[in-house]
């Protein structure tokens, strides 16, 4: 383990910068590529280190071995970015909620948040104390990458992490919450606040580490009606981000709410560096939408890399057409990279972006 | 037991047409509403009869029972239109999928269609004789209406039958015929082609039973691009809305993708009467992106109803204020009424539509 010292300074700038300037919709020779949970269950390697870690948790809290599954993918392919391998939910056990994942049922919190009782029983974390295991990923992982790509550090949104807090457990309608919403605004209220004060904590934090850009991950904005996705989701971002770009103003944020493709007008006016945007939104009518105030990341159907190599190679050029000729367009999928995917077909994904994106940034 | 004459030739004028004429996006007095399984488990005279019924495919199979649960909701709240109680899945069911339900777990076909030679063992049903105990309940239940309000029949779209037909059950990512779709396309086509023929003979089948009304629920549409919600479901709804058309051209129909918001424009132009919306969309925005071309049904968030009579009081206005004054509203939730939700709280949301609905509709 190294000190902190070491590893916060790099003085060597990144070799491949692409995926940051595409963040700041600057020219790049072409589009660059990352995939969403790129470190993960697909990959042979990855179920190796879990299986010698016992449990996903264990994963996350050993730093050599989450550094190891960090690395794994950037190894293997020609990504252009890697992101920490932690979970959005660290935040809401360090708050006390006791998470711990059930295998084939998903994370689960001993103790939810479900009464002004249970907020006020929570810990206000220190957050460079009990995530620390976090931070010492990151400075592994820097060290490993040598400069090499950029590094992404990310955390849940506030409303995204509370759904788990409330709820206790994944959900399909998260009904605990959604009650809670209707029955006892203020008290959701005030343990989105809890939330979002950790969560900024959290991101400065990782940013003291080492990333080099930070991405928020609102994986159930789409369970709220518009008026309420301003009121009880993107009312705990926006401080959020102003404070990172108050302490941290060199580091690109990027926002991604699955299932907003509604409300990219709002999210586009977050400060955020970029949004992500799942398969349901065309790329195309997204640009027209926010214009150039943020770079766009996304979108291909995960499900696209179960097809054949042929039909991989046409879903990541009508990809790249939908965004067209210009910059800002960071290439991912819609969601997580699914288990079932063959390793060799994300390979077959991320060659036909080296060799069809070209085109679109000639000249531009 | 009646026969089918004695019931699908009413010649005493429906009593309470506000739900047809805001179909037709005529002047009405004030904002009709039913809800999505107005019929369902938060009544316990509906959990009396399923109970009677042992499972929920023989209160299905049952016209008696099916047809006593359909009136149940009319019979105790001021609803403006009934809607036969049923299941969309028993079209897969009749194609030969053997459909049953899974207590807490949802609907499994015990011969999901996966290949080309299960497609081929595939039956063409005489959806008269295979469904008739629908055709059956619904005679039942026009008598038993006596023309107070409309009935409404319904079916899947043929991609979300398929979604349960390929897949087998319910499912977060429907990843089996997602990867079809990808991996095999053609044969997808050709079990869509197959749904779509049955669902038109089935809906027109319930318009000879005597319903005045059809809604094509189209659950799964947003697990899709919008270019592949163009080929693989609306391609298949299409043809069904022109066949209603063209056979039983007085019969609306309503069509509802949920999760579908950012496709209303092209849904505008199916040739349906009105589109359901879910709550992720605001009715004003709804409104002016489909202009005059459909009337809107929606879009309360289903948990709202969880909430306190203030609080549910204060969401029926917003739905209502959203939609501003005019023509061409039906008050509906924007999913499933939830089995939670207490009885007296649907009754609250319909005292609050009459109360303040009518505003909406002076001078307009």
């Amino acid at each position: 383990m190294h000190t902190k010292e070491q590893h916060s300074k790099q003085t060597k700038p990144i070799e491949n910068d692409c995926f940051l300037r595409a963040l700041n919709r600057q020219p790049v020779d072409r589009t660059p590529i990352w995939v969403m949970r790129q470190a993960g269950r697909y990959l042979p390697e990855y179920l190796k280190v879990r299986a010698q870690a016992g449990s996903f948790m264990n994963l996350c809290r050993t730093p050599e071995l989450a550094a190891e599954v960090t690395l794994q993918p950037v190894n293997r392919f020609a990504l252009d970015a890697s992101i920490v391998f932690s979970d959005i939910l660290v935040v809401a056990d360090v708050m006390g909620c006791d998470l711990h994942f059930v295998e084939g049922e998903g994370p689960q919190m001993r103790k939810p948040i479900r009464s002004a009782a249970d907020l006020k029983a929570c810990v206000q974390p220190d957050v460079q104390e009990t995530l620390s295991y976090v931070m010492d990923t990151i400075r592994l992982v820097k060290q490993g990458l040598n400069q090499r790509v950029p590094l992404i550090g990310f955390s849940g949104s506030p409303w995204t992490v509370a759904c788990y807090a409330v709820e206790g457990s994944g959900s399909r309608e998260f009904s605990v919450i959604k009650s809670m919403l209707y029955r006892d605004p203020a008290l959701l209220h005030s343990i989105l606040a809890a939330i979002q004060k950790v969560t900024a904590e959290y991101l400065l934090a990782q940013v003291e580490a080492g990333v080099d850009v930070l991405m928020i991950f609102d994986t159930w904005g789409s369970l709220l009606s518009p008026t309420l996705y301003q009121h009880f989701d993107l009312h705990y971002v926006r401080p959020i981000i102003a404070a990172i770009k108050a302490k941290a103003p060199h580091i690109p944020v990027i926002f991604f709410t699955k299932g907003g493709g509604l409300w990219l007008e709002t999210q586009a006016d977050l400060g955020c560096a970029a949004l992500g945007l799942d398969w349901t939104v065309s790329l195309k009518d997204a640009r027209a939408r926010v214009g150039n105030r943020v770079a766009l990341q996304g979108n291909l159907d995960p499900s696209a890399l179960l097809g054949s190599p042929e039909s991989i190679e046409q879903a990541v050029q009508a990809v790249l057409a939908d965004f067209g000729p210009g910059n800002g367009h960071i290439f991912n999928l819609g969601h997580g990279i699914q288990k079932e995917t063959p390793p060799e077909h994300l390979q077959h994904c991320i060659e036909a972006v080296h060799r069809y994106s070209p085109a679109y940034h000639q000249g531009v």
